[in-house]
């Protein structure tokens, strides 16, 4: 069976170069183009990047010699889907394009988040989201990801809600400078140091976790009615977004409970088998200091979530801490994920 | 007017070495005793110290050549006050020792924190609760000050209690490694990483604000009745814990009448203009994305707390970012300033 | 056919869970023995470890529940071979316990470096060493693996002792945390810092290599007589040593000749095809900013020596700069390929 | 006495934040000019800064409200002097403007250090260079200062050459970030790694102590004849560059003598009693592990060097660590002793 053809926009940035590894030797998908900005186009990957490629030690080499062209379907005529991991400067007007010319869209930009026919896909999460694609009016569709800072939050929430119901929600993230692209955070500001404010990020993490736990209603999507929270701090982390969450329930649990139900948690990409599909959705770990980002953050190939500490609350009910890796399960790891998802329940056909 | 003279105990430790530096020269107090353990006895501080002195480039010439002595009262003939920065295993019993030998104690060690007739003192908030002093039964007094994670905190909502009452408060820590004493937390646990538990602490930062926020009430103190919450984190900051508060209040208010109080606020030792007391108390900053360790840290020569990004909580009333000197006005500061209140208040005779 | 039952002496330490990671699936080796202090021995290695594993996510599945025993012949009965990561002050004796019990010993420890009749094996440099242990006179035989320091540096070393022999040597290291085991390092030393001593090590650094390039005269291992001055400092990096190395030859050369010399490289372990041997021995990179930690670190599965910068030196030849990981290539990496080039080479026979 | 009136171009950099530090309440000078991008000139300092004030909590008051005008003579009419620090694509050009408007430049920039009538002044090594200044051609004179990297190590050559001649140095460097302004490194570089690369370094460092360090014959400036290798390396250090050293003398002495020829280093700075010398010049530091840059930075108020570990080099006569610090012994401060300097000598006349 061939491959589905897909591309990568902003494919030189941090999002793009996770796109790139995790896309090597995939069983669905055969990455032909790599798009990024006119100062790129026309270059071979590896000129383009130079000293720029950060996530490991090497461009993998079917990617080397790929030549670098522009964000633009007459560009990339061949692709079916693509992943998009541009600034959200530019992104939402070229994923539209890219949409108007019947390509699908796997975006881990934020522009077409809030659009209530485009889902918030968290492929363990809300599946049934996918139903509103048949409202989006364009030929192709567009499909998003969370935020990373909510993304594994969200996963923790899900069981949570279907077992007892969530009141509201408590959030405060510790968040890895990653998260930030490059050049990004200067080591200036962040060395030995704590930034407490992300530009724009507490707006999201307020509104996201509610639209992915939501409801499809005619054909739009409306988010669940729990209020949240949030501080958000920049750490001296290279990658994973570690956050504590305080959560009120509508049902009485106990903590045992709880652990129970993630630990057994699994969602639509386990039963399908995805490739990308981590075997435990959610890790619950007994240790009494963990999770922690150095330690825990390639549980399950990066896209395990991973769960600690959880207590009672004195002002909600519980407590606890999750670690989720910012770049692949909170950006394209989750991206594939859900391409993967699209794929295997066929709505995705090559041209 | 001859100076009062003064011991160290737990000389050689991270707070130890801050009270050394902290009263070179004070204008009250003379430093004669330096008490540590049994390891060190015998030795001048400087062989004692070695390669442990930390704080800044050199010990202080005054101390270099002082004699290290035994934590006891015997050992320390002339003394009529005492900063204690033992490690919290020895030092209740050493305390109590020095007390009942009529040597006032100014502590900095949890363990006396609980008594009820033991104030937890911080000398801008609660200067009155000195009153149950008389109610302690031995001839010296004790006095405490809080935990390094709550002393920020608590400067900050004690001019919000006053004006508006509070109802609630969500507390949650990114706190400076130098917390853990010395050698305290390995590299190999810290560098890049966060870590989401430190032992005791979450229990001691839902207990003491209320009781530091309390009344005398038939000599004894009564905590407030609000409730808190709180996680307390590591993170790889040397000196600075940077707290992220979320609190109810019992009236109304805005950010700006808010900010004007904070801005505003002056204590008992402003108005004693007491040697370490900061001119001001608390200082806001109308900076986006500050306070931040690295830069605000001896706002005040480290006495100041600094506090931002006051802004409106969807599920509290407020939101806000606190700073403070662990180990200057979260420790050893703290109880110089402290003994400097009770010296001023004429609550402390020479023998 | 069968394998060779193996035991890791040291196994709680930050070099004996690696020797656990590496292990696990060994084509040739079959771990049946945790040694450790009589504080762990009787707990499984799950028990002893607690929050202590700090190289992955987790304990590999196999050593979970594998009973801890102390380091001594008469408690690990089966094994034929040890792994040794144990600390020098106890390694020296247990070693020649184990050679006397006719067990082979791979020893990742300094005490028996210096034997005239003990290899400091580095498969790939000098395989030809292994003729002195016919001269051994225990029954097992006693192979160490270098400092971790000069691992790397001897490995580009030898292809230019070949070519043109070696007149001086000058090594300045910049050494991770990791090296000084756990807890090592105290957070409050390292963090923001670098610390200009590491004890010891400028000793092995400036004698190691030339033994390790030496020749086997009349059954003792004669060191090379080029000198080396070095500096070794700690800066806060997790894993991987970078070393400047300035390097006077006795003949002329080009840096593309090197360079062609050193991407050419092969040892007995890569014609041997060893589990554990890298395809590249030395990979030299040709981005103008490179090796460094984070990035090269994973080279060859942390077994390839990453070298850059090549470029001439206005006192010596050339100067470069050397990267490699030092808990695997320079500690249980090295010696599981020694195991291997031993084992493969007929001189490990089962009991 | 009335001040003279001083000018800094390159005002809202890193550099140009400590001189508005440090020029607070100068003794001899009145800072009444400073000198920005056009992006920046028609601000107030404050408005021009916003977040981008690094070295310490606040803008000083005294130059909050200053407004911030062009690099250009004749926007800034009043001053006598300016001190540079600007960046190099433009500092060159400015500064010559200036000395043709008759005004003393100043300068940290690397632009005129080449120039052979040009001092590369160290107040404590070379103030006979002054000397050049009448053969300079225009009415105002330019006066540099060296490299930050080689400032430190210089200062012990100094004392080191005069008593025994100089035969070879070798310098391997690990440079804070703040050498790279900002937001100069990015964090994803530097955090938790080591960056074996700093652009055009080793070109200055091999160049400018032999010039520091030279003869000043026929009104121009002769660099001494010795030779210097280097390696310059990048690591996560906020401020201070520690250096290694080695080096090879002309007359044989011991790690003593040297020890005391150090302590006892006076210079004409110390004789004028300047305002900004450093009580010591060369502080040495008997404990084994210094100097390190988290502890002894300061040392001095930023403008001690600070040296350690001298010992036997078996390829050179000896090594040592020298620590200083780069943004005010390697930059500002040092700039401000060196007008210091051209002040008291009666080379400065106000207009």
């Amino acid at each position: 069976m061939s491959k589905i053809k897909v591309g990568v926009l902003g494919a030189t940035g941090s999002v793009g170069q996770r796109f790139i590894q995790l896309l090597e030797n995939h069983e669905y998908f055969d990455l032909v183009a790599l798009g990024a900005s006119d100062k790129s186009a026309g270059k071979t990957y590896s000129e383009a990047m130079q000293s720029r490629w950060k996530v490991s030690p090497k461009i993998p080499e079917y990617a080397k010699n790929m030549k670098v062209v522009k964000c633009n379907p007459s560009d990339t005529p061949d692709v079916d889907l693509v992943f998009s991991g541009m600034d959200s400067d530019v992104a939402g007007e070229v994923e539209t394009e890219y949409a108007n010319a019947g390509v699908m869209v796997i975006s881990n930009s934020k522009n077409h988040r809030t659009d209530d026919d485009v889902p918030v896909l968290s492929a363990e999460v809300n599946p049934e989201h996918l139903d509103v694609l048949n409202f989006q009016k364009t030929s192709g569709k567009i499909i998003t990801n969370s935020n990373c800072t909510i993304m594994g939050v969200t996963i923790t929430l899900k069981p949570l809600m279907e077992a007892f119901g969530i009141e509201s929600v408590f959030i405060v993230s510790m968040q890895a400078i990653s998260g930030a692209g490059y050049p990004g955070v200067p080591s200036m500001d962040i060395l030995g140091n704590v930034i407490p404010l992300i530009g724009g990020e507490e707006e999201k993490v307020e509104m996201e976790p509610q639209k992915c736990l939501g409801k499809v209603v005619d054909g739009k999507i409306k988010s669940a009615d729990f209020k949240i929270s949030s501080h958000c701090n920049r750490v001296p982390v290279i990658d994973g977004h570690t956050v504590c969450v305080s959560v009120k329930l509508k049902k009485q649990t106990t903590v045992d409970e709880i652990k129970k139900i993630w630990n057994e948690y699994q969602g639509e990409p386990q039963k399908l088998n995805l490739p990308s599909a981590p075997k435990k959705v959610i890790d619950y770990l007994e240790e009494k200091d963990r999770p922690q980002p150095r330690i825990d953050l390639m549980n399950g190939n990066g896209m395990t979530t991973s769960v600690g500490r959880l207590r009672p609350d004195p002002l909600f009910d519980f407590k606890y801490v999750v670690l989720s890796h910012n770049t692949i399960r909170g950006a394209a790891g989750a991206a594939i994920l859900n391409a993967e998802l699209v794929y295997k329940k066929g709505l995705l056909r090559a041209k």
